[in-house]
């Protein structure tokens, strides 16, 4: 009764999603997705080499780099490059939106490419790897279908291309005690779980990282977790395929 | 029928566990914790100092860092002390095992000091991260004795010690199909799903990192993962205290 | 006769300018500036304290980072933070950057404060350290008026502010033999004498920053490039003070 | 009247120059120049391999470094090396230093070699990088002149060499209102105006980096700090061919 | 008379020394070598490449690191990876060990390949390095041995391997005016002279690193030192050969 | 009878030492030090301020860096800021260099002070180590009497000054099977064993510090090798003496 959200929105109700493609212009893909205030500017790059334990498999690689402008928080973080290294969180991170990303494409069908996915995030209020995620997959469907389109790669006989499936994330936690969908700032620094859920449009789940902040969480608060991620993650499926018909 | 594991082990079965308290002897808490052939090292060092962000709040701090000796694997791996960087499984690693353990500490009651758990592996088979958290808890455990022994920490009228709970990690997976608890080298590099769980001793999950590294997995694939996972650390519990009543 | 520009443009025709304030909303200013296809985002970040040369002399400093995002360029650049350092030509510009700024503010009446202009590239097509210098300045004006408006900074009975004037900055150079204003990077790539000039708005040079990369230039060659900066100049500091006023 | 520079010199008066060719033995190229009490020994290696960048083109290269040992300036600053990177200074420098260089080199014709042009600076008293520039040129003409006598180029029917003609830098500024040349430490360090020119025994100019350290600078200031940095030059040139001849 | 040491032993008294072969189950060779409290794991690892200055050469390389786990010493120290470099005492030591492991093999007969000996102190009680050189001379001869059991090393007609003798080491100094054997770390912090002394079994001595840290030593003082040290290495191939014939 | 030294110096000759006092004139104490071919230029700082672990116990510091011009050799080395690293040998020197000068201070009476010997090699021809700390000797000794002479140190009632005694440095070898002293290159690169001393005026060793590179070496070498170097550093102390009496 007396629950209501910073924002005011719905326990299960995502903010308002944008997914804009060709934001800027050199990239084969290039996408500015927002989940509410959160913007990431996601680009997919094609370079025909992979790196060394690939080499002469036929095989191609699919990675992932994430930053974060330094003023895109509240206060200013320090610049990663003027710090000479990137932090844990943020190697965590792209470690993530890599394996993510990998799980929707047949290497072998991709030819000796590498697709590198730059996610940096331009203004934060919670939730950037799963935006960054939702935004990479389409970036990501435009380096491929670009590569089609100039009969770079070529396909085979079955017509299958190298992209097997959508993938999209987002963040669900418990916040004063109610699970609730897709986390801003204002609640993800007070709520007790958080939990990130990475899903392909089969219904499968990719990764599940789930921490509980505050009091460990039980098996039935997970479950009520789980589907509301994955009604999330249904809507983000929706708005990438809008996206990508547009 | 025709499925076996590697080892020979039941599909719920979890490798030898042993927990060797006092394995050096500088540190507040010393454990050598063996999940099979899997050997990690597990001090824990009380210094009278906080980081930075903590000082003068009259809260302590639990961190954790993590190592692996060039040749605790099969091949030897670079030196991250020569290589001039931890890599991101490192940090990944240690955040991991930080997090962990301050879920079971209660950081007002610790005083102003910091509790460093260094993990560092001597041979690795597989579960080296879950090894670790399940050992590095032994070793916490140990360095708040001593302080209460050598009355160093003032416990409040309640008696309430600093030592809310206990933690212990496994991992699970499916690996040919099949749902297994506690995957080892051979297993883990053959399997499609992992996920490794967090749990404290009051059947709360802590922490929950599952990824697909071939199909995606379904809901039923996860809740047969996660009883398998209550079911191991459950006997790390009994392990746990067994080592520390001895 | 035969003489045209890539773009069309007259040789002393500036790009279309766009300067976009408030483009992220926790920055104290915040900017983008496109020069045609280059976009920049300048930020700046108040924060209340001085680095060490300076702490407790009573002034101010303002200081500037630079950074391009991987792919604002036509191949994909390695990440400074991912190679662990920033590279010269990055640390060159920021240098340059911050140097201009500085020039237009009075940092006693700043009091000890640090202003950090970041300017990261969002897109690259030639000239961005001058779309850096000449966003930065409204982002900086930004974040001063904010001061001010916020009755953080105490003007003095004079009234006068930390800002003494205004800063701009233009590249001019020589393509196929005639003076033009204003590279892009089909003719940065191409010319054989380049020069960056900051200005300020009492007609002044801050700096000049002259590179013959084909022949040496002559003393009429560089009388010519400075007609067209100061022309480029006052064209910019037009487009700061209308979008200062709207 | 009043007007005095703090070493008695002229207005247009350079310290004493002096070019010390074969300072060190292993070098190609081994001089030490002096600028006054500036003193910068400047190397010529001569290797036979290019940048990757350049492998199969048929071309060389020429690139510098620059250093300043701890105890050259008037308090001991840290060593780069033990610091573990480069200063943003240190960097601008030598790319100034290289790009200088390469301006009277015909790199098709020096084949594929890398000179490279070590300028360490024993002991400073402002101008060091121009005095840097100047000393380097002579090391440079002595390797290239090695690489002839030894046969080890080979020359074009014409005659040819890979020297284009000569390079030397000088620094001008306003002290005191009055523009002077060859700035030493106590004016550099007190003066409003700063700029270093680079220029060729043609009269042409190859770098102009002018800074306003304290009021931004006029045209007419500007231009007569160009006629003292063309005189100043010219007698560099003499100086380097006197060297060179001796 | 009043002379003791701190553990009671004569002067000329090792620590009970213990080496296990054997200890972890990857490396070619694993040894947990103990002198009293000191105890270090070596690993000797061989891998099928050398370094780029010896390719092509037929030759073979053997080198050494060296690293402490941050609470093998009595108060926690930094880890090295995490500080993102090794220190000088480090560098020193490895360089020590690689050397003195080096001067017992025939590197033409290990043909190309790479042995490295990993050395890491679990507990440190005084004269890591020179447990380490006589541990790492075990593993190293274990996976010598191992490559001829293996008949992966093709041994000339006259059957000589490539080890061509033992090495070991052991410290010596002046402690409380009296030369002592084999410091621990209560007299290492309290000499006057140090001295680490690597021998061969034939009686030569490989390295001498001696260090006055009070008063200089005397002529005499060395050879009493020299005459220890001989009796001590003496003891420690004895020790060797035990562990090998086991 | 047939042996010969590639200098044609005698077995127990000294190649010709020179130490010029004031090379440059920023530092307190600067030497610019020759054992023939090899010059390293020593300077000496006083800053008034010890390292963190002596702060506040009155008592001062002597440390010293060691660098090489990256052409001081005959071929090319890295520059080790441009490498971000000192290497191993860098370290194992300006330690031991470090080490040697401390030996001959008393540092409660220095106060607290901390003096910095750099020493930098502009040529190299073997020996660089030891003749470093023959010169930074009569730089540390220029800088303690400037201490004295200005007043800055208070000398107790006795008189003493912080200077114990002189020190100085040279290399003995076995080369061709017979010892010989002070190693030049060609010799050095060729010899078996290679041993640095150092000593006291009054006839003690500070250190010691020999490698068997060839064959080890019996106890009659190393009373050999050791009577070389008593020898040769008294001739250095002579030489030290003339200098400062200069």
């Amino acid at each position: 009764m007396s629950f209501s959200r910073p924002s005011g929105r719905a326990a299960d109700q995502l903010r308002a999603v944008s997914i804009q493609r060709g934001f800027t212009r050199h990239a084969e893909g290039s996408v500015l997705v927002s989940f509410g205030d959160t913007r990431v500017l996601c680009t997919a790059s094609v370079e025909n080499k992979v790196p060394p334990f690939l080499r002469g498999k036929g095989e191609g690689w699919v990675t992932a780099e994430y930053g974060m402008l330094p003023r895109a928080t509240h206060t200013r973080s320090d610049r990663e490059a003027a710090r000479g290294r990137q932090g844990g969180r943020t190697l965590e991170i792209q470690r993530l939106i890599g394996r993510s990303l990998r799980a929707c494409v047949d290497r072998a069908l991709l030819g000796e490419r590498t697709i590198t996915l730059d996610c940096d995030v331009l203004q934060a209020d919670g939730g950037t790897r799963t935006a960054a995620i939702t935004g990479a997959f389409v970036a990501l469907a435009d380096a491929v279908q670009g590569l089609i389109d100039r009969r770079e790669l070529k396909l085979p006989a079955s017509g299958r291309t190298p992209l097997v499936g959508a993938v999209s994330a987002i963040s669900v936690g418990i916040y004063k005690g109610v699970p609730v969908l897709d986390l801003d700032y204002a609640e993800d620094s007070a709520c007790d779980t958080d939990m990130n859920v990475v899903m392909n449009d089969g219904g499968g789940f990719i990764e599940l990282q789930g921490t509980a902040e505050g009091h460990a969480f039980r098996r039935d608060e997970l479950d009520a977790l789980l589907a509301l991620a994955e009604r999330g993650c249904a809507e983000l499926f929706a708005a990438q395929r809008a996206a990508l018909a547009s």
